[in-house]
């Protein structure tokens, strides 16, 4: 299932190292000014090779309207982005590829697949893919802004340290996404370290939903919160999804956690901006987990196809922490959900 | 949107306070023995009224087949479930319909539908609705034992109170639906005197799915883990949805956290079962983190629907903790999902 | 499959010979006014038992309003109508209930559902299923008033009888539905004849939308012509459709074919209103071809459900032409069509 | 909504003059044998500049696999087809294109986009893109015939010339696609006779499924026949369908039009294989009416964007009769729609 949305619909393609990946979208309302370079400003904060606390791999992800655009402006066609693989060097993966990768789909998708998928650098299963989900979340974006909303998500927690402060202008001043300049510095001495072990580790990416109308979302099976947790679930390394106090709420009463109004709206913010699956009109909180990326140096023991015990080190080319770059695959997610709500545009 | 699932299809219907509740099945394989009492168990575990600790609201919640079911077998045809509504008293409603109660959907609802939503007991966006996803997913449910899989949901946390042991066998065996007798009494203590506060509290409910084959659920949109995160958070009161270790991954390592294989299968399960968005044939291990009771006896301050500041006490018959009554709402919910992913029936 | 629409979605439920049948009808705009007699002037249209050339099956056809309409105006909620079976006589079915009724769907769902489904008058097969079309349609019509738009359907021809003028007024005049009196009257002598030899004969309705905005349909896979195409080709009865001048484009030349413009629109209307799927403002013009009622009184061969070759003769109560019931079902399915369009309500 | 089919879905894209047309397919089995080569023979079926009776525009219709493949087989990820546009000459078009073409869709694009829509050969409109479904199509068809399932279409009339024998062999060896060479070789006379007019004419093509199972297909709105007409109504120049005896039903009795059967199964195939929505297991016999080309070359009156009257003669490169390209595009929808279908691969 490589469909996403209903009325903005979204196909995503492509192997991580097969010759292209892309994604068709379809429904994009027509007359809204769209270049490459609207697309290409978010892909340059997904792609590989930003720092040195990063992988190395270096795409450049030129990203192609080949399709749906007119005049410089969207036509109501599909609009067909297509983003060519450059950096793709599979021969670490065919030392390893017998060998089920601890913390990879390669087992899950080895049973699934009958062993017909393309394993090369985890193929379909890649992290690779979330360029197209960022490619066709720039153009949700840009019309979502058209209604005046903005996302902005952010590395909020990496091991034990935390972010203090939220500022949004600082987010896109340091490497690591944060929206802490200081905890920043730290996270990202933290990794340096992690990476000279061969190990990586995990976080938490915030997201915020700024401006968005109230009576968004819909009963019982259309709540924008479970619509939500479905997009970003979907991200490969998530494992969590809460909204407003999320986990929190296990040990509040409702005296406490209720969101009380006066005159002039909502005393609190506990609900994250959503009762009932509809927007209430405050911000729309959300936390996500990202789990520790899987690729690591440090020898490890699995399986391998034939159903023996082995043992595996992954060398490739891996980020220590995948926080920064998901930060960007976050926004895209949750604009994609947006445009797939009631918002008329 | 009142409609879940793509080849198990449920479309549910009815508010709170009106004639009856109910809920179309379509797509359910032919030959399954069917009974009315099939449902009924599980619409018994879900029924207010239950025990001291939960609502008085005595609904008996009789469930009838009206189609679909011939000689006790399904037909292939859609099955039509009908709940009628008994002890229905909205006169607590009439008088603080006016006032939005906080934590409720009364807010959302009056902008979203502008006022003509049925308001009496929350109407559509009671809890209420809940029984007619127990009676779907009671007929989702006969179908996955066919195939030997079974969900089992329980309370693991209330407040601070926290289960240690997990037995299935005791769920049903105490009021809470806790997996820890000794937990439950602690629990049951607890909220009895919280009720005499007039004030509710939040849970952690925890679900596990035992036996799911290995290669269940489909990238990039059809990850198992996305949909179960939709179909959970599409319950009212959950606000977090953790897979595995959850939010624990953001201080772990990858050496820590990837679950290594040897001759006979998996090392550890952090993953919780689910990796790529694919069953990996091992225990599938969820966490909903539910919110206090929305209604509480306690004065509260709030807005009336003329924009005025007011105060609200909530009177009315409510549940100081909704999770046992959550319990078989989440089961279904995972019986759901399970019947709409890539599994042959 | 009983689901329809994508924005208006209907599930329909129930068996010919089943305690009731029913639809739920999810998307339906808020403060529509709405009352059962809104829906039961359209189901009154299509019951049995309305003249003595149609089904003497009495079927009060009584519709009620279980939910989704509060005060008078719906809620935005889904509305459930459910219609009880009262002169359900099945005895004629169980005598044939091993044979396979030529022209019915008797051999095809016992293939496809193994014997398990309800055989009793024809059980889901049964045109009974297309009374739940009729209800929603009626929501939809109404609806559809709003924009003043306004369907049509009438009988056209059965046999070699065919109307010579059209007029929309003496539709309801005649128990054939016909939009030409003359014509009606030949129509009703000769089904009549028809009925004492036990045999019954097909024929063409016409269905004309009046007054549809242009710009409505989609390309490629949202044509507006596909979309009705599929909706009134899911009308048990239905062998063929066209729309404008249909088959007679065979052997028009392209000169003759197209629809030139002057100042004031088009000069004709060949394309029936639809051009590259979208409407034009012209009357949308479609015709559909409608079997003779399979079930005739006079012998047939036939085999039985253990293979052998046997006889049968179908008693029971049949419309000579079901054309004159289908009217009404003809306009439910293209209203169902229109409000899942791009259309703004 | 350029999106098709659930199970094996289709995005199809691009302008018929801009840099490429494509399609993305989800949901193909994995390890079906597959190479560039197998969509090739299918689309050179349909290119244009075939022969002397056809557009002189003469594109190669080369097809690209960029993903999806690896080793010859499908792996279960979405193929992504895409196919350069080569010989484009939009000079023609910039000449009139404020003026609207007779029985093409520029008023109603033009209406529906504001104006936006990319004119340049129509555009979205133009017959090109269906050169993207005949190319998914043969992954279909080739996965049909794994079932033994077979699908042939052919031009069986233009104007007044019908073809009376039906030999499958045939098809291929005429430029018309014409079942009955005899009939072929009438038709290809008439319509050198009609280009020099600069005129153009209609026709029908019958379409046959040989060796479909019966069983396929689903009531009741997931029936066989309402899904292939959806299908074949959304082929532009499509403005007919019809099943088995079609229109003929009109004057049929029921003793006639009814399939009895024998101890060897049926004696006739009135229905055209398709009962209740199902098949049968007999032929599945389609026909559709196909319009003339609406691009001629004699002056024709119509309206300019501004509204006001005037004329047009469009030259360009046109087909005479479109039928013959329409055959293997008939037959693409056609697997479209089968592989959708409850089939089991």
């Amino acid at each position: 299932m490589n469909l996403f949305g209903t009325n903005f619909r979204i196909m995503t393609w492509g192997e991580s190292h097969g010759k292209a990946i892309g994604v068709v979208i379809d429904g994009v309302p027509v007359g809204l000014e769209l270049t490459e370079s609207d697309i290409q400003k978010e892909l340059d904060r997904r792609k590989p090779g930003q720092s040195n606390i990063t992988t190395t791999r270096t795409e450049t992800d030129l990203v192609e309207i080949v399709s749906g655009v007119f005049k410089g402006k969207t036509t109501g066609s599909p609009i067909s982005l297509i983003i060519k693989n450059k950096d793709v060097d599979s021969s670490d993966y065919e030392k390893i590829k017998d060998r089920y990768r601890p913390g990879h789909a390669d087992y899950t998708y080895n049973i699934k697949y009958q062993g017909f998928n393309d394993y090369r650098g985890g193929g379909r299963s890649s992290g690779r893919e979330t360029a197209t989900r960022v490619a066709a979340g720039a153009i949700a974006r840009k019309l979502l802004k058209t209604k005046g909303i903005e996302i902005f998500a952010y590395v909020k927690q990496i091991g034990t340290i935390k972010a203090i402060n939220v500022n949004f202008n600082d987010i896109d001043k340091n490497p690591l996404r944060c929206c802490d300049l200081n905890a920043a510095k730290k996270m990202e001495e933290y990794i340096s370290a992690l990476k000279k072990e061969g190990d990586s580790i995990g976080c938490i990416v915030e997201i915020v939903i700024k401006d968005c109308p109230p009576g968004i979302g819909e009963p019982v099976f259309g709540k924008l919160d479970a619509k939500l947790s479905y997009a970003l679930m979907s991200i490969g390394a998530v494992k969590a999804i809460s909204v407003g106090e999320g986990f929190k709420v296990v040990d509040m009463k409702g005296s406490e956690n209720n969101d009380q109004m006066v005159q002039d709206g909502f005393l609190t913010n506990h609900a994250g901006g959503i009762v009932g699956g509809i927007s209430n009109g405050q911000d729309i909180v959300l936390n996500i987990a990202v789990k520790p990326t899987a690729s690591i140096a440090k020898e490890q023991k699995t399986q391998n196809k034939q159903g023996n015990e082995t043992t595996i080190t992954v060398s490739g080319r891996h980020d220590p922490c995948i926080g920064p770059r998901i930060v960007p695959v976050a926004e895209a997610m949750v604009a994609l959900v947006l445009v797939n709500t009631d918002l008329k545009f």
